[in-house]
C-alpha cells in the first residue's frame, strides 16, 4: 500500500509540514528509514537519532519539530498515529475464506461463508463462528464455543468447550482458553478434584499472546473484559476478572478469584497471589510481586536489581539477619514497637 | 443429575439438618445460589454471606451450623464433600468410544475399544492405550507410548515416545510431557548436546495443567508420583522425582536433579535450583526463591510485597549498601563476626 | 551401537587406561553403571561415587585417575567428551524420509525427498525446507517460511510466516517462532496495535526447549544467533538479539529490544527489561532481575533464599522501612547522602 504525505495527514488527522505530494510506501524506525518511509518520534530516547534520519516524514509532536531535518506529521499523540499509519500501509495478507478440506468440522456447527477454517483445525458440536472470523491451522474450537465477528485464531490455539469470545480479538498460537482451573480439596493425604463447572468470558478486541493460559471458573466464569492485552506466556486462573484496556506483559501469572481494575498495566513477570482486588489504574513494574490488595492508582514495584554477585550474597546475609540486627540496636533505645 | 439432600447426606455420609426430601440439581456459591443449589463453605472469609444465601442447602462444619439459615450438611472437611457432590451433580458429558476418521493410528499401536481418539490426533507405532483412554483433538501420542486406564488428555497435548502414564491422569491441553532436558557440555564457546536417554513415569491421578512441560531425563527417568498435581505452565525438569500427592501452582519451576518429598505445597511461581533435596511436607509460598535443601517440614517463604514504587526504590537502594552500612557500624563496635 | 573401549578413545582423542578390547554398548551414570557402560565423572559432588562403581570405564580429568577402580578415558572436558560418546552408543533412530498422507502441503512449497513431514503437520505456500529437515506431527510450518538442513521440530511446533531457521536446529514441542510482538499504543483509554511486521532470524544449531515462544520484531528482525541453547518456557520478545552461544534456561524471559551477548549464561526464571545491552559472558544466577545494562563480563545475583516463613515475615517487615531507619540514624550523624 502507498500514499501522499498529505493523504496520510488527512486520514489521520495530523498536521502536515513539508510537500503533500511526496510518496510513502512504509514505516520504518528512525535510524533504518530510507526516502519511502514514514518513521516516528515517540519516545524520547531515539530524539538523538532525529537529525540524521533518512525518512521521508516523520510523525511527532510539535516540540521536536524544529529538530526535524524532513517533512513531519505533527500529533499531540506520534504513537498512535503511527500504529495506524502501519496497519494502513502494511495490511495484512487478505484471507480467502472457506473450510480447508482437512479440517474437521461438527455437522451442527454455524461457519458462516466468510470465515475462513484452515487445514487441521477442528470445529467442534454446537460451536458458532462470527462472520470473518480466522481459525488458524490445527485450532481447536470446542463443543457450544462462540467466537464473535472478526476474531482471529492463529495456528494450535485451543478454545475449550462453553467458552465464549467476543469481536475483532487476537489469539497467538498455543493460546489455551477454558481449561480447568487448579482446584482440589485435601482429603487425608491425596487431593479430590473440584469440578471446574463456569466458562470462560471474553470481551471484544482482546489480544492474547502466544503459549498464554486463561483458566474456566470454578462456579461462575472467567472474565477478561474489552480491550485487554495479555501478552505470551501469561496464566490468567480461574475466576480471574481482568478490567477493560488493562495489559498484561509477558510471564506474569493471576491467581485464582483476583480481581483487577481497568487501565492497570503489570510489567513482565508480575505475579498476584489469589483473592485479591486491585483497583483502576493501578501500575505494577517489572517482576513486582504483588501480595496485598490495591485501592489506590498508582505505581507499585517489588524487583531488586541483579547486582554484581559477591555483594549480593553479602547483601543478601545481613538482610537474613535484618529484624534480630535491627531489633538489638533499637530495643538498646528503648524503641522496639514492631511485630 | 439431581438428587434428594437426605440422598446427598447418605453417600457423601454428612449429617443432615434438615428436610431429606429437599431436591438439588446443582452446585453454586453462597451469594449465587438459588433454592434448587447447594452451596458449602470451607474458606472462613466468605462466613459473612452465610446469613444471606438463598441455597436449598449448604456443606458446612458443626461450628457454623447456628449461623445457616437453610438446611445443612455437616462435615468435618466440607471442600472435600463439596467436590464429591459437584462431581455427582454435574457429571463430565459421556464420551462415545471410538477412532475419528481424520486421526492417525500406527498399525501396531493398542488402542482398545472403549478408548476415543478425536480428530486429528496421532497415535504413534507401539503406543498402547488402556481402557477408557480419551486423546482429544490434536494430541500427539508418541512411539511406544503406555497410557494407563480412563487416563485423559485434552486437545494438543504431546507425550514424547516412550513416556510411562499412569491411570485416571488428566492432562490440559498444550502440555509436553518427554521433550529432551535441558543438557550441553561446553566445548570452548560453543555447546555439545548431551543426548537425553532417559524417561518420563508418571503415576496415577496425576493432573497437570495447560502448558506446562515435564522433561524427560537424561539417563534414567524424570518422575511424577501417584496424586500429583501441576497448574499450568508449570516447568519440571530432566531427573527431576516429585513425590506423591504434592501440589505446584502456576509458573513454578523445578530445575533438573532436584528431588520432591510427598505432600508438599508450591504456591505459584516458586522456583527451585537443581540438585536440591526437599523433604515431605514443605510448603513454599507464592514466589519464593528455593536455592538450598529443605531437611525439615513447614512453610518457606520469600518475596517481598510490591510497595509504592518511590518508597520500594529507596529501599531497595539502601539494600544495595546493607553490607557495607552494617559492616561499618559494627566494625566500630568491635562486633564483626561476618563472612 | 557397541563399540570397543579402544574405538573410543580414538575416535573422541583421550588417552586410554585400560584394556582397549573392553566392549562398551551404553553409557549410564557412576551409581546405576553396569560393566558394559562407560561413565563420567564431570562434577565433582559425585567423586564419592567413583570407588564403588561398576561402570566398564569412567571418562574422566587426569586427576581422578588414581581413585578410577576401573578402566579410564582420560580428557581435559570429561563432559564433553561424554556427550558425544553418548550420542555415539546411542543414535535417534534414524527417519524415514517421506510426506505423510495426513500432512496438507501447499502446491509450491519446497519439500526435498530427504525431508520427512510427520501426521497432520502443514506445510504453507512459499515454505522451502532444506535437505534431511524433520516435520513433526502436527507441526505448522507458515507461508515463506525457510528452514535449514537437517532441523527437527518435534511436533506441534508453530513457525509463523517469513520467519528464517539455520541449520541443525532443534525445536521441542509447543515452540512458537514469529508470533506478533507485543506492542500497543495507547489512545485515550483503549489501545492501538501496532503492526508487527518484522520477522525472526534463528542461527544454525540453534535449540528452543517446549512451548517456549520467539516474537517476531516490530519493524526490524528479532534475531537469535548460532549456538543458541533456550530451555522450557523462554520468552524472547520483539527486537531482541541473543548472541551466539548464549544458554538461557527455562522460564526465563528476555523483554523487547534488549541485546544480549555472546556466551551469556542465564540461570532459571531470570528475567530483564527491555532495552537493555547486556555484553558478552555475562552471567546471571538463578531467578535474579535484570534492570540496568551490564558492561563488564562476571556474574550477576539477584535472588533471596527462601527463609523460614515467620523469620522471612519479619526482615521482609524491617525492609519495607529500611529507608527511613537508616536515614534517622544517618542524619543524626549528619551523614545523609542519599537520593
Amino acid at each position: 500500500m502507498s500514499a501522499t504525505l498529505g493523504e496520510l495527514a488527512e486520514r489521520f488527522d495530523c498536521e502536515l509540514r513539508g510537500d503533500p505530494a511526496l510518496p510513502i510506501n512504509c514505516v520504518a524506525t528512525l535510524s533504518s528509514a530510507s526516502p519511502g518511509a514514514v518513521s516516528f518520534l515517540a519516545n524520547p530516547a531515539y530524539r538523538s537519532q532525529l537529525p540524521d534520519t533518512n525518512a521521508g516524514a516523520v510523525i511527532l509532536e510539535e516540540c521536536f519539530e524544529a529538530e526535524c531535518p524532513v517533512a513531519a506529521l505533527v500529533s499531540t499523540n506520534p504513537y498512535a498515529v503511527y500504529a495506524r499509519v502501519a496497519q494502513f500501509l502494511h495490511p495484512l495478507p487478505t484471507v480467502e475464506p472457506g473450510i480447508d478440506s482437512s479440517a474437521s468440522v461438527a455437522s451442527d456447527a454455524v461457519v458462516p461463508d466468510s470465515a475462513r477454517v484452515c487445514s487441521q483445525a477442528v470445529i467442534g458440536p454446537g460451536a458458532c463462528l462470527g462472520e470473518g472470523v480466522f481459525i488458524g491451522e490445527g485450532s481447536v474450537v470446542g463443543a457450544n464455543v462462540t467466537v464473535g465477528e472478526r476474531t482471529q485464531l492463529a495456528p494450535r490455539v485451543v478454545l475449550m468447550r462453553g467458552v465464549e469470545i467476543g469481536k475483532r480479538c487476537i489469539f497467538h498460537s498455543g493460546v489455551v482458553v477454558g481449561g480447568d482451573g487448579f482446584g482440589f480439596a485435601r482429603d487425608e493425604e491425596s487431593w479430590v478434584k473440584v469440578p471446574q463447572l463456569g466458562g470462560v468470558v471474553i470481551g471484544d478486541d482482546v489480544e492474547i499472546g502466544a503459549n498464554s493460559t486463561v483458566d474456566r471458573g470454578t462456579v461462575e466464569n472467567t472474565v477478561i473484559e474489552d480491550g485487554v492485552k495479555l501478552d505470551n506466556l501469561v496464566q490468567i486462573a480461574h475466576n480471574v476478572r481482568v478490567g477493560a484496556h488493562t495489559v498484561i506483559a509477558a510471564l506474569c501469572g493471576i491467581s485464582g478469584s483476583t480481581t483487577i481494575g481497568k487501565r492497570c498495566m503489570f510489567g513482565g513477570a508480575v505475579v498476584a497471589v489469589g483473592h485479591l482486588s486491585i483497583c483502576d489504574d493501578a501500575v505494577f513494574t517489572f517482576h513486582s510481586t504483588v501480595l496485598q490488595s490495591v485501592t489506590e492508582s498508582g505505581t507499585y514495584s517489588g524487583a531488586f536489581p541483579a547486582d554484581e554477585a559477591k555483594r549480593w550474597r553479602r547483601n543478601a546475609a545481613r538482610f537474613k539477619r535484618l529484624h534480630d540486627s535491627t531489633r538489638g540496636r533499637r530495643e538498646a533505645d528503648d524503641a522496639d514497637t514492631d511485630d
